[in-house]
């Protein structure tokens, strides 16, 4: 892509102060506008070189910016999206980085047309345990997945615009719909998170004696519940029907190790170590 | 303590091969001799160093050794323990490796008396999603945990014996009951394989789209069916106890994502992170 003379990041948490920096390091936009109501923040990350200049206010953040990404919590999103479209000036492309896809593209959906503007729902699957600003780094997205969720009425030229973003980053985009999206991410990143809370808060007085697999597998159980219980609502109906997959697949095994069905409960088991061995 | 002479390890897979390597990184021992049934890997260990000399046959393996280690898969432990007592030699110390101690120390209990010789039941927390000497490494031990499952006739300088060894590898050691140690690892190892596999298992479609959190959360998914399968049945009680909890848990959070307490789920998930926090 050309590219980007002015790029807005709303929001300098994990994912857009790593947005901002990597775009920074790569060279991807001549400018790039921090926009966020701490004043700490914006601080922090225009001293860390992540941005050029910091804006309090949303409409003096976004003027002039040909991409403008929305990078605050997911909970804030649609309120966030309908604001920053109606300032939205001609040419620009609203773009977010939100866990959950149904609410955010529903509220761009039900904002009246604007002609030249555009939004594309987008969710890099890069993340980490920890999050803010200091948390950021700009390789977050290299080798990673970003899903982008076009309407069918996007224009073609305004999701390129997007997916060079990304692409720039390091990251490899895929189109889908924002429901396959949302079932998708309960099932790959919502429920494990669940499933690792549940593993930590069933452990009892065993837990000091935890070793490396209890560490690895229940490292995400210390991610910002906050962050968490806003996606889990956003996404609750996705939500539960990964956890209905998963608790129906645990008590058919329950049912095996207490029949003693062993060679089945293995052949199950090596069918599954071989999918997981794939994915590295 | 003082040095041992002679180390016999039985089996010479990820665990005992590790404690061949550390045992003789550190020098605790002036002789160690590999034991097992497959040649090609007692001559890929003797090849390594990691023994002095190779035996096929238990009796010629084990004879003049102060320190018999067993660590061969958990499901052929108790056998071996009666094959091995019978064979031990005045002032031997015979200890094993198993992941569930219950059944292990239950057939050592089972064995005559032999005046001079002692069992201690033992086992490492720690292991990786790979097995096999290749997996092999000396520092394996270094910063775990290991548990000693000693009865309570077991002569102390028996306990101290084996202590010494895991010690010199660079793990704590913790005494406890064999029943103790099953509930625990059940809640910190075995019910977190059994999760890991079924968040595999359940993902479907979305499993390509698997970012950094899945990964690790789900790398156990890729362990050896077949130990843990044995492992599941020998400490069957104790894992439907744990897949019990866990179950309880998830199901209470499901009617509150069903009932939108969003606010007292996010109470109980920062209770929990805080929990995970500390684990580091």
């Amino acid at each position: 892509m050309s590219r980007l003379r002015r790029l807005a990041v709303v929001g300098l948490g994990l994912v857009g102060g790593s947005v901002a920096r990597g775009v920074r390091i790569r060279g991807l936009a001549d400018e790039i506008v921090g926009v966020g109501r701490d004043p700490g923040r914006l601080e922090e990350a225009r001293r860390a070189g992540a941005v050029d200049r910091t804006a309090p206010e949303l409409a003096a953040g976004i003027r002039g910016a040909e991409l403008v990404l929305l990078a605050t919590p997911v909970g804030s999103l649609p309120a966030l999206v309908r604001e920053a479209w109606a300032l939205l000036e001609p040419g620009a492309v609203l773009t977010d980085a939100g866990s959950v896809k149904v609410p955010i593209v529903a509220a761009a959906g039900a904002c009246p047309a604007r002609p030249g503007r555009a939004f594309v729902g987008g969710h890099p699957l890069a993340g980490a345990e920890r999050s803010g600003f200091a948390a950021s780094r700009p390789d977050l997205f290299e080798g990673a997945v970003t899903i982008l969720t076009p309407a069918g009425s996007t224009p073609p030229e305004a999701v390129a615009r997007v997916a060079a973003l990304w692409e720039g980053l390091g990251s490899q985009v895929r189109l889908m719909s924002a429901d396959e999206h949302d079932r998708a991410v309960a099932v790959i990143s919502h429920l494990p998170h669940l499933v690792a809370y549940a593993l930590v808060g069933s452990s009892g007085d065993a837990l000091p004696l935890a070793a490396r697999g209890f560490q690895d597998t229940t490292r995400i159980a210390a991610s910002d519940e906050t962050l968490w219980v806003d996606i889990f609502r956003d996404n609750r109906e996705a939500l539960l029907a990964a956890l209905g997959g998963f608790t129906r697949l645990l008590a058919r095994w329950e049912a095996m190790l207490r029949a003693g069905e062993w060679a089945a409960l293995e052949a199950e088991l090596a069918r599954i170590r071989e999918l997981r061995e794939k994915l590295g």
